[in-house]
């Protein structure tokens, strides 16, 4: 299911309230600015199946699910994103923006809920084979700033947000320290500045690592 | 998740329409007879999470999941099914008799489907663990009887009735392969006899195996 050709595939990643879905939509302008076609997507969900087993994951009690089991819901619906909008936008050309991906699982079921990283690679290699991203962009937030601007948005999707500090803390150096393992595919940006800043930021790494 | 003291885990399994839902409301009279506390559960499903999971598998179109997918899925309602319902009765000391268990997966998803061997044993162990039940009992039926039984009988579960005949045949097939591997966890049972003649055969079985 990984083959593509002339597209790209881009992940922002990050805690809660780190702002990606404002620099989704800042990035697409600036992709599309360049002539690019962008599909924009996120995870968990993205495709009418995967948005299914989002419901299961973001809803309903903290303790419906353990780790490992969440694990095992987000590869399936990484899996199904990937089959029906990732691959189909990238043959034909796409460039794809993810709000979230892989490194979200690492980081929240990993690091916040400490499953094996051995498993994490496991259903890495079963759901997704050998495909990674071309780019992922961390936004990196003190996550009392992150958690305090996700309250002020509160909808229904409160499971991982209602997560204990400590938690969120694991999440947040689990993305740095993903960063630091896989420096050709990750860059890490600091979220704390104006939108318009943040947003000069990833369009500057994006130009520097893809040639956008 | 999984250590149990006095219970035993019994399963159920065959294709369509095999008559299993009969034979365990039997076969937990026949263990109530014999002084047992019983407690019946289904796969996918048998705990709340899990019956949410059931739903995105059993209804909707056929091509909502590959096989992989589904998988995924499967097995995330089977580590739900087992924290929340089948190890808290084995602990309480109940036989637990399901509707379907992990055998399922591989002959729908494996033999059915083509996944590899390899990833059903790799999600297992990821999900399950070392765990296996006791005892697992496969209903053997033609298929042609086994699926007219299961039109008549139609609901809103026929994702996996509608597929074609030639994918029955491999799961028909792929229950007996693993009947053949583990002779001394499973017994095949001749599921063309009357309802009272199956129920006897099933208790022989029982008694015989765990001494029930």
């Amino acid at each position: 299911m990984t083959e593509h050709a002339a597209g790209r595939f881009i992940t922002l990643e990050g805690g809660e309230g780190a702002g990606k879905s404002t620099q989704i939509a800042r990035l697409k302008s600036w992709l599309e600015g360049r002539g690019h076609r962008v599909t924009t997507t996120r995870e968990p969900g993205g495709s009418p199946g995967a948005e299914l087993i989002r419901k299961l994951l973001v809803e309903g009690p903290v303790e419906r699910w353990d780790g490992t089991t969440e694990a095992l819901l987000h590869f399936a619906a990484r899996r199904e994103h990937l089959r029906s909008t990732v691959c189909p936008a990238l043959k034909r050309g796409d460039w794809v923006v993810s709000d979230r991906f892989a490194d979200s699982t690492l980081a929240y079921q990993g690091y916040g809920h400490g499953i094996e990283r051995g498993i994490f690679e496991q259903l890495y290699k079963v759901a997704v084979g050998d495909f990674r991203p071309d780019l992922t962009i961390i936004l990196d937030l003190p996550i009392e700033i992150g958690l305090r601007r996700a309250a002020e948005r509160r909808g229904s999707e409160t499971r991982y947000e209602s997560l204990p500090h400590d938690f969120h803390a694991r999440v947040h150096r689990g993305f740095l320290e993903i960063a630091a393992q896989e420096p050709k595919r990750c860059v890490v940006i600091d979220a704390t500045g104006t939108i318009d800043a943040i947003a000069g930021a990833i369009a500057d790494a994006v130009r520097n690592r893809l040639g956008a």
